[in-house]
């Protein structure tokens, strides 16, 4: 038997790290991984080179510019919290529940797409792209505050607060998780919601 | 009547910026401004000295490194955080009385010192100043879930969760001030704090 070198992985599975032979998927993961320890600003393409272990040129095989790397990125985390509203939009039954289902829905999306989302929460609006991103994370917040409102208009959430100040607390709560949050410590995604979700409805106070 | 020039500000007065003559005080906070917009790892000397409209050796009569102001602006974040806690462990009363107190301090500070924990709350710990910084934030969280351990103990607080994550999301919710709170909106610091306690203990649920 002659030992053929490996063939490049094909589209779909993960070449290891390190490795040429990169596809989309993994290069965005480990240039993101790189922006978040580093800061985008301070991260060049020379970086992200030596992090890859493949040459300039050979990024550029796959992206114009660092700023397309970015682009892509908080794309993935922006569609994904998108999607998790228009589910909630197209679900029946009264907004408070829509509102716990956007809730489960945000958090499971933060743990599960961490680098990416902790990348957007950090973005400072320094170009177009960033500011574009910013935009849409803004009328994510919006949104969630319009179903506070229509949950408050219900009689189902408490009105003494508007529903845009609502919005950004509990989106600021639920956010926080990217910062402290780390799967392996034994909870499941599910729990995390859970108490979440018990936090963001009754609070603290023992009932 | 002769026109002197101006005479440099004494110290405790501002002076105009893009002056010589600047105190400590306004050095640090054009500075902290800039890291906020830019990223401190992205910011140089020459940045900063651009910014000021001092030279470089005009910053170093004051400072001896852009480390150093970096510690100065954190040491204002965290010292004023810190005193928040000193002052709730030094009161009588119960400990969700107390733990009202932190919630209602910590929104204080956020909105008082915002460019100072806004550069706090955007650390990576890539230097052993930011490690030693967010080590004194992860106390500022241990004793908040203590607190709220506390106020389990004596009943007044939910324990089907941990106090480590109740202080986590809390705080989480809290720190997202600085991301969206603008002073000059309308609320004072007192209502946004009570919207805070509010959110924090009885949560959206209308009564």
């Amino acid at each position: 038997m002659t030992h053929a070198p490996a063939p490049a992985a094909p589209a779909g599975e993960t070449p290891r790290r390190g490795r040429p032979g990169y596809d989309r998927e993994t290069l965005l993961s480990v240039c993101v991984e790189v922006f978040n320890v580093h800061g985008y600003d301070a991260t060049s393409m020379g970086t992200l080179s030596k992090h890859l272990g493949i040459s300039k040129s050979a990024i550029y095989h796959h992206v114009a510019s660092k700023e397309e790397i970015l682009e892509q990125a908080l794309a993935r985390a922006l569609d994904a919290l998108e999607e998790v509203l228009a589910g909630a939009a197209a679900a029946e039954g009264p907004a408070v529940a829509r509102l716990e289902q956007v809730i489960r829905g945000t958090v499971r999306v933060l743990v599960e797409q961490m680098p990416y989302v902790t990348l957007l929460l950090r973005l400072r609006g320094n170009s177009e792209v960033e500011t574009r991103a910013l935009e849409r994370r803004r009328t994510v917040t919006r949104r969630v505050g319009e179903l506070i409102e229509q949950a408050q208009a219900e009689g189902a959430v408490r009105d003494d607060l508007s529903g845009r100040s609502a919005a950004r607390l509990l989106l600021g709560m639920i956010n926080s998780i990217v910062d402290w949050y780390r799967p392996e410590a034994g909870d499941t995604t599910d729990q995390l919601a859970d108490t979440v979700v018990g936090l963001a409805f009754s609070g603290l106070r023992a009932p």
